[in-house]
C-alpha cells in the first residue's frame, strides 16, 4: 500500500471541535460562507468571499452534495444526515470531542443526535470558565463557589467527560501565575460584586488553574488551552504559549497532560514545548480549515522539533460538516507530503506515526482512564 | 493568456514608495549598493555588497542598461529618464503614491518632474509625525500647535493629498493607547520645552492618532502605520502589529482604512489581524526589493489568512529606479507561484484577485473620495 | 565541479561546539538517543525516540560503524578514536571552538586528547558566568572580585582562548540594560550573601557585559550569546534578541564582534540585525543536529536578510561524534540547496559565500589577533 493510501483510510480521532448545526437553518450558503472565516458579524462578507477557504469549502460541498447542481442548497433533515455521513466516512472520523462551551447558533446540542446524524461517536469536553461562570450564579461567598466549581471539575470524569478546557486567552492572555488564596477570594469579590458573570480576572483564572491541575491529574485526563489563532476577541500577542512556562513548570512533570490548541502562529514555539516538556501536546487546528494555503507548511514548522506522538490531528470545526471535511482534506494531503519526504525512516515507522498523530495519542490520553 | 503572461502585464500601484534622486549624483555604483540595505553608513559597505539584494540590483541595471557594457556609469538627464521609463513601463507601474516624509540625498523633489523622468502619475502621502514637528517650531502652546496642526490634517485631502501614513513604530513602538487631553497638554508642553523639534512622545502621538481617526476616516482615506522591518533606527521588538489592537479595535469598525506596511517579520500576524479586522490592508514592502530570497516565502506566508483584497503590492523602493524594477519583478514573480498552486480556484478568480493585489484595491481605497 | 562536490570538500569550522565523552562509557544507545533531544532527564525517553532527530543520529552510526552490524555497539578506545575521525574527516572538520563551561557526565576534558582522538584542531571560549562564580567563592567584596575576574578576562587571548560567551539568556534573558556601578555592588552583596554561587542577577550580568564589552573588543575577540532554542532551563519568552538593542547599540559600532548563538526560532530576527548592525554575526546550531526536516527551511529563513559574510556553521553538538555528523551533514545539504535555488549569481560568488559560512568568517573573527 502506498502512503497515500495509507493516510487515506487511517482513522481520524478529531479532539477538539464543537456542535453541528441543525438542517432546518436557512441561508446555507451565507452561513457556510461566515465559517469560513474567524471574523465576526462586523466585518464584511465580501472580503471573506475573497479568501481561499471559501472556495474550499466550496469545493467540499461540490463534491460530497446530493445535488450537484445546487452544492449548497438546503436541505431536509434525511439528505442533510446524509451529506453528513458522506464527508464523515469519507475522512475516517472515528471520534470527536466536541468542546460544550462555544454555541453557534441554531446548533444541534444533543449529542446523541449530533453522533447518529455525523455516524461519529462523541464525548465531550468541560471548559472550565464556563462552568466557573455557572458557579457564580448559583453562590454569593468565594467558599461556596469554590467547593461546588471544584466538586464539578473533581467528577468530570464519572459524569461522562474526557478532558478540560481553559479559554484563558481569550480573557486575558497566557500569562498564568501561582496566586495566593486571599487574592483570589478578593478577586472573587470583585467579581461578584461587578455583576457581570463573564470571567475575566487573572487572578482567578490562575488560581484555578493552579489548583485545579492537580485534581485533573487525579483523574488522568487532559487539560486543554486556547492558544494563538482565534477570533478578533482574543489578544493574539498575549496568545504565546512560551508564557505558559511556569504553569508548565510547575504540572507537566507531575504527570498533567497539557494540550495546546491551534498554535498558530507560534506552533513552532509550541513544537519547542512538546520537545522540553513531559505530558506536552498540542495540535494546529483551526487553521487546517481556514488557511488551505497554509497547512503543509505549518505542519512541517510544527514538526521541526516535537516528538511524532505528541502532535494531534483536530478541525476545531463547527456548524457545518464541509469544515471538518476541508481540515481532514488538507491534514492528509500535509502528512503525505511531510512523510514522503523524510529520509533516514523506515516506511512502517511513518505508518507509526501516522496513526499516532491522526488518533491513537489522542485515543490514550483522553480515553484511557489510568 | 497563461497566467504569467497575465501578471507579467498586469498594472502595478504603489501605493508606498520615495522619491528618486538626480541624475547628476556622482558615484552611482556605490550609492546603489548602498541603497541595496537598510544598514545607515556606519555599516561596511564590503558586508552589504555580500548580500543577495545588491546582486539582483545589478542585474536589473544590466537588464535595463543603455550601455550595457557600462550598466552603472553616471548618466545625463535624458538618458536617465530614458534608462527610468524603460524600467517603469516594463513592469506596467500605473501609479505611484510618494511619501515625502523621508528625503534621500539629492532628491528630485518636484512631483510633477518625478513623474515626467519615471513616466508614472505621482500622489503624496502626508506623514503625520513631520507635520506635527512643523507645527511645533510655529507655536508655543498646546491649544494653537493642536488646531495649525489638526486643522491642516482636515484639510490634506483638498489639498492634493490621497493618504496620511505614522511614524510611531520610529519613535517608541507600536504600544497605542488612547489617552487623556490633560496628558497630552502635558507631554506638549514637555516637548515644547525640550527644544527638541524630533516628536517621541508616546503619549503625544497616541493622541494625535485617536484624535485625528474620525478626521481622516471623514476624508474616507487611508492610515498607513510602518510596521516591522525598517533601519535600525526602529525598535523591531515594538514593532509587532498585534500591539495594535486597541487602535484596531476603536476604529477599523468604525471605517477607518489602515495599510499596515512592511511588516516582516510579522507578515503573518498582518495576515490575521486582515482577516479579523475590517478595513485592515497590508503590504510586505521593503522585504520585496532587499531580500530577494523572501519574496516568494514571505508572500505565500502571509496569504495563509487573508483576503486577497486586502493585500497589496509596494515597494518601498527610493533613490534609484533598478529597486523599484527588483521589487516589481520579484512580486510577480512570487505572484506566479502563488497562484500557480491554488487548487480549488477558477483562473478567472485568480485573474481578479492578482488585479485587487497589484493595483485595484489600492485604486479603491486611496483614489475613491466616498 | 559541481556545485555539491564542492560544498561536501568545503573545510568546517565549528565555531561552537562541547566536549565529547569518553569511549568507556557505557549504555552508548541509549546514551545517544538522550543527546538527540535538549530535554531534560524527566523527559521520557520514549518520547525522544519518537523524534526525527533520533532516526537520523541511528543513521549516521549506521553508516559509518566499524562494525556495521552492531553500529551502537560499545567501542574500545582505539576503534572509538577510528570511529570519530572517520567522521570528522568525512565531513572535512578543520577547527572546533569547545565552549568548556558546559560538562556533560564523563566528558573527555582534556582538549589534546580530544583533538587527536577526532583528528581536528581545538580552541576554548571562555564563558563569563562561570568565571564569574569562581571569582565570587575567591572573594568577599565586589572590588576584589571585579579586578580578579576583569583580569582573567584582559588576559584571555593570552591564555589561549579565542573567544568569550555569554549565557545571559540562561540567567534572566536578554534584555540586557546598561547599570550604575552602585547598583552592581549592591546586587553583588545581595549575591554574597545568598551562598548561591549561581549568578542570575540582570543587574550583575547586564553590568559585566557592558564593563567587560570594551575589554573584549580590545582584544579583537569575538563575544558569543545564547540566543533562543536551548532546553527546557531557558526561557524562551525572553531569548528574543530584538531585546538586545540597547547593548548592541552600544557596542557594535565600536567594533564589538558579537556573535548570536543557535537563535532559532528567532533567526529571522537575527538575520536582520546581522543586515543593520556592523559586526554582527550568527549562526542556527543545535536546531541542525536536532531538528533534521528544519535545516533548509531554518537556513534559507535566515538568509532572506543577512550578508553571507556574516552567517556561520556550528553544530553546538557533545557527547558523540554522530551529533558532529548530522550537523554537518544536513548544514551541507541545506547550504547545496540554497545556493543551487540562487539566481543572478556567479558560480564563482557562490563558492566565495559558500567558504565565509563553512570556514572563513570564523577563521577571521577567531583567530585574527588585530
Amino acid at each position: 500500500m502506498t502512503l497515500e493510501n495509507f493516510i487515506a483510510t487511517v482513522p481520524l480521532f478529531d479532539h477538539h471541535c464543537h456542535f453541528l448545526i441543525q438542517s432546518s437553518v436557512s441561508n446555507r450558503a451565507e452561513r457556510l460562507a461566515r465559517v469560513s472565516s474567524e471574523a465576526d458579524s462586523q466585518y464584511p462578507l465580501n472580503d471573506t468571499k475573497n479568501r481561499l477557504a471559501w472556495f474550499a469549502f466550496q469545493a467540499e460541498a461540490q463534491e460530497f452534495a446530493l445535488n450537484p447542481d445546487q452544492p449548497l442548497a438546503p436541505m431536509n433533515a434525511t439528505d442533510y444526515a446524509t451529506y453528513n455521513q458522506r464527508i464523515f466516512s469519507h475522512y475516517h472520523f472515528e471520534k470527536m470531542l466536541i468542546d460544550t462551551g462555544f454555541i453557534p447558533d441554531d446548533p444541534i446540542l444533543d449529542l446523541q443526535e449530533t453522533s447518529q446524524i455525523t455516524g461519529v461517536p462523541i464525548k465531550p469536553i468541560f471548559r472550565l470558565e464556563t462552568h466557573a461562570e455557572e458557579w457564580l450564579v448559583k453562590t454569593d461567598n468565594f467558599s461556596d463557589w469554590w467547593s461546588g466549581f471544584s466538586d464539578q471539575v473533581a467528577h468530570a470524569r464519572a459524569n461522562g467527560y474526557v478532558g478540560f478546557k481553559s479559554i484563558a486567552a481569550y480573557r486575558f492572555g497566557l500569562r498564568l501565575q501561582d496566586v495566593s488564596l486571599a487574592d483570589a477570594q478578593a478577586a472573587y469579590q470583585t467579581w461578584q460584586d461587578s455583576g457581570i458573570t463573564r470571567l475575566s480576572s487573572p487572578v482567578l483564572i490562575s488560581y484555578l488553574l493552579w489548583q485545579l491541575a492537580p485534581v485533573i491529574t487525579g483523574q488522568n485526563m487532559p487539560l486543554q488551552f486556547h492558544v494563538g489563532y482565534g477570533d478578533a476577541d482574543t489578544d493574539l500577542y498575549e496568545g504565546n504559549p512560551l508564557l505558559m512556562r511556569p504553569f508548565l513548570q510547575a504540572f507537566c512533570a507531575k504527570g498533567l497532560k497539557v494540550v495546546l490548541l491551534h498554535c498558530y502562529p507560534y506552533h513552532r514555539e509550541a513544537g519547542y514545548l512538546a520537545s522540553v516538556f513531559p505530558n506536552l501536546y498540542f495540535d494546529t487546528s483551526l487553521i487546517d480549515p481556514l488557511g488551505p494555503s497554509s497547512v503543509t507548511r505549518v505542519l512541517n514548522e510544527s514538526l521541526e522539533l516535537a516528538p511524532y506522538n505528541r502532535y494531534l490531528f483536530a478541525s476545531d470545526a463547527s456548524t457545518y460538516p464541509e469544515m471538518y471535511g476541508v481540515a481532514a482534506r488538507l491534514f492528509k494531503q500535509a502528512l503525505n507530503t511531510h512523510f514522503e519526504n523524510l529520509t533516514d525512516v523506515p516506511a512502517a515507522q511513518k505508518e507509526r506515526w501516522i496513526q499516532q498523530i491522526c488518533h491513537e495519542t489522542s485515543e490514550q490520553i483522553y480515553l484511557e482512564e489510568n
